[in-house]
């Protein structure tokens, strides 16, 4: 692969994040394919046709469905509203692109398995947008789990939180409503650590869930009234892992003062790793290991010894910003392309984040265990 | 009441707390009545002797049935294991003495209910010892949310997390046996964390819960093989509260690297509150108040404004200390015994803490919802 | 001006983050002119070439002094070696060309009072790369302290520490050469607090100062002995500024652990703002209002309500990284040259960065009160 | 020496900290002296009795030279303002007391040197109140330094900074007089940092120092007018130590939103360790050791491997607070009049501290390098 000719749709926060990191994949990186940004796809069409010239896309379209039939599309981008991926990654699939999709996958589980499996019959590479795992503080975090530094892993413990829909006041939308938005909080920030958990505890065996909706109605934009919330504001799981280990993850919309609070921590039999994404370059670790005198969780700061950091900044603590990590996710897809590999995580992968968010979401709607 | 004669049973970690609290309690400050330190019990009788005379107790014994017969005792302070409060608590409040009691209450729910029953109908004052929830930050917490500071409370975590038992090949003790200990982590740790959600948040009505036993056996200290460990080291609940509001809350004695870590949030509609026991002199607000580019979570250090601080130190920032905590806690026993009042919390209420606690081990036992 | 055709010389550290910059402007900020990658500038050329296709320059040259001459060029990024800055910008300024110059300025005052006196007889646009101070959170302090947030200003303290020279074996280089790098610590790193205690503090009327070298000598690299380093490791400054205030700034290069740790705080007669590089998205704001019981430093953490960060994402919470910063820094920089104003710091401005820097050396060599 | 008996003159701040240092030196020690708390003295005289009762003595005096002259006091502690110090000091040597004495010992440094001299010619047991040097933090810091584990010391950076003059319309009192109370913020505060400062770097050989009185006048109580306000709001100073090391140290008693700010750092050629007094709990380390991408500053909890602070906790984080260090200090202070040895600082240790505060006080009036 010399060259990889990229469609985009969608041109929202997401959309400009994908166009950005395929603008600079191969500046920073240094190496892979010549990525040619041919076209980009949103509604109106002089919205896209601005925002083209903008990102520095070749041309613009309106219409995702001519963009899917385009032979001169090598791979697509899909930022689009959550009840749009399903289509348009099918639509993708059967086109033979290798698709970049955000999260979460679809509305639904069921919608999600047959885009999985589309996939894979199909043979093309597929990625599913969760850039927090890709953060070079995350994978340092993974690699000590899996060189044993806090030995084995017994106990977990994750939220994120954010206060976008904490205050009862703001009007209603269409992420209120099941049949547009699928879950709430679940999808939109739920499954970013559910990515998390499973990289650096490994899959979860069952589970028992409670979740509730804060506000029960939010006032219509046009002023008649006030519609219903349909799906939740918060959620929170007991997990048992695989491996015996228990843990328990939360996630709120409505979390006054938080603004991206994906934070974890995972404990071990030899020591602890904790982690807090409003702190993005900073990584916790406690090891049981020297006098006790002197032992304590050590704030460690990103540096280039946390590969790739040093593609963007040859010296530690300046600091990787929220956009460079779609860089380092993209970068992942194309060499997962390029050498016909797998990358972390395909739609396959992702599937299993998706039936862990339903299983919270069924568990809690029905009182009761759930297995995985 | 002019003056207060204490008989202290124990000289452990708590006894010497309890000690220090009496011996300085008038002397902060600077009302109630005059504290004779009486008795000082323990075994054997040498070290109580010599416990006595370190701390000032007029005397010593090692029999504290005979304390407790003792007319010249007004009120005792039981900082014994737990499995000891039940046999003690009972004798003194025979004896018509009121009672300062360690907790959890006793080793089962049933203990603590007898020793509540009895107190109740003898009418002694009783008080159980949750230093925590007298720490002049968690108390201005608690005003901040009675008076409406963050709004209605939607939603409640809290962990409490120590290192004791992290260490795998550390020796069996009695900690680890159901008879002897009653719960593990829940018991020592989880119903501290209780007494502060129940004051933020009010009362739970029902809960679902999960347990582990991270260590499984532990060697003998006598060499002579490994011994069950038959208790939780991490216990986790979804809780749902009277007033609607979701929550959860965990613990654990294998978490490597926390010491003390008691810390929580509670989300209301209008903002946050969140504390750490690891900075026990520190509580982080977020107010929805005013632009949204000033707006953030503060960092409040305890001070005068926050009685009664100011009887230990008149300058804000300059910290208490865990036993400072004991001293506040010894002032509203003796309040209340002076004006016939309950103090928080007496036996009635440390009952519904232990009631939580055992539902949680309830819950995870049997593996479904528990109403209370 | 419909667009901008760009040289850059130099594709280490700072080059990189230049042509980062270029490429992202107008993709980021959605306005300004077309900016055309058309020249890269290093040695040997064969770099040159590589890092033109990576970087996206539409061709390479190892001759600067031809791309300065060529007509199609409009304005340069000066990213080299600091003794390189002197004779490359003379030859931009000379040819028309608008310069972008990385920071110090020069090896030396004179050099440095040389390029701005040219520039300014020449009429062109000039910058000097002091990138911090457009960080979004920063802007937020200045506007806060302009607006009178805190009070009149009437105390400044700041630090900026890294550890790239703290190993004492860490071999020699030109850095340590008064002849090569000019000032130590204080150009590598104190002019950078130097330009942010400007802009919040006003001029400075006088100083006196202290350096050391920590490391008298460092191996030479090619093991035949060791040789000296000439020029300051630490140094630090009392100020007098000229309004009345006093202040003190402290820089080191030698600060073990300390990435870039680029630090102050700002104290006025109604409150306090400070501030830590190493946690770029936050600023730390108190302010003598309403009840004491809840006063306390507030977290902010840098949002859409701190402009341009809405250009980089629409959330606040989800952090600008160390590049990022560049693209402001660019977009002032050709706004400035679109609408003929002078961006800040243009070669003016940055002179009394400069000036203020050697006097800082000055007053640590001769051991008096330098005026200003 | 089996007992000792505690006259004390002072009831505020200091005083009643005094008070329960004496009260429970034993009680947390276990060894040491019996104390006996025999005379408290204040004027008027019914407030020393009503404080004698509260605090335990055995009865009260208005009268301190009466006190000074009783066969029946070993030892005094004397917490008055500072203009009164010498006097009480002076008398109890006279009689032969130990004396146990609040910092800044005098107001004047010829009359700390007076004191000084006074006590060595009588041979008595001599102690100034800094407290802070006590805590097992602190402790553990100054041991770290002995014991090389940041190698050798090179640089120095401390602050100590209060609001507690922060407000320009404060009502004007005794401290804003040089007659009344010396120094400002140097004798308030500054001395607590030399504390420190000496016992991690040596001593000091010469520096360079500005001071500022914030607030020229403040308005008189009876609201008559202003008055001025006569000694330093804020002092900073440029350190040379005696062992090459450079440093330096600031104040400030106008700094809004600090408490308790005393901080420090200190650079060593393997490591760094830093502190804050408003986490008194805490201390930061930093070492060179083991792979980069796990090297960063550890926040070390206090806890029982730190003595003697499993004296008060057999836990660690479960915290001391500032009373809790004036304990410690009352245990150095005895140990050192049962064995007679100098406990640190003594009257001759302290009086370096006063001799660097004046020498700061003295560069920054006279505007010159002093030599120490």
């Amino acid at each position: 692969m010399e060259r990889l000719r990229v469609g985009l749709i969608g041109t929202g926060f997401m959309g400009k994040t994908h166009a950005l990191a395929w603008r600079n994949l191969r500046a920073v990186m240094g190496d892979g394919p010549e990525v040619l940004l041919e076209t980009l796809c949103d509604q109106p069409a002089d919205k896209a046709a601005r925002l083209a010239e903008q990102f520095g896309f070749a041309r613009a379209t309106g219409d995702w469905r001519a963009m899917m039939a385009d032979p001169g599309i090598d791979v697509v981008s899909i930022t689009t509203p959550n009840n749009l991926h399903r289509d348009m990654a099918l639509a993708a699939i059967a086109a033979g692109k290798h698709v970049w999709c955000e999260k979460p996958m679809a509305l639904t589980l069921e919608q999600a398995q047959e885009m999985e499996a589309a996939a894979r019959a199909k043979g093309v590479v597929t990625m599913v947008g969760y850039n927090y795992i890709h953060n070079p503080a995350f994978a340092h975090a993974v690699r000590l789990v899996n060189e044993g530094a806090i030995g084995r892993i017994v106990h977990f413990r994750g939220w994120v939180d954010e206060d976008y829909q904490a205050d009862g006041e703001l009007a209603w939308t269409w992420r209120a409503r099941l049949a547009d938005a699928g879950l709430g909080a679940l999808g939109d920030m739920g499954c970013h650590l559910v990515s998390m958990t499973l990289a650096l505890c490994g899959p979860v065996a069952s589970l028992v869930a409670d979740m509730q909706t804060v506000h029960d109605t939010r006032p219509l934009p046009d002023g008649s009234g006030r519609a219903p919330v349909e799906n939740e504001d918060t959620a929170t799981a007991l997990l048992r892992f695989a491996n015996g280990a228990h843990g328990s993850i939360s996630t709120s919309r409505t979390a006054w003062g938080r603004k991206n609070k994906l934070a974890w921590e995972v404990h071990g039999t030899k020591g602890m790793i904790a982690f807090d994404q409003e702190r993005l370059n900073e990584l916790q670790l406690f090891v049981n290991e020297g006098p006790k005198a002197t032992q304590g969780f050590r704030t460690i700061l990103t540096g280039p010894e946390h590969p790739p950091y040093g593609q963007f900044v040859p010296a530690a603590g300046h600091q990787l910003g929220f956009n460079d990590l779609k860089i380092i996710e993209a970068a992942a897809f194309t060499r997962a392309i390029a050498d016909g590999s797998r990358p972390h995580p395909d739609f396959t992968a992702a599937l299993d984040f998706e039936t862990l968010i339903h299983a919270i979401a069924t568990s809690a709607r029905e009182g009761r265990r759930v297995e995985l």
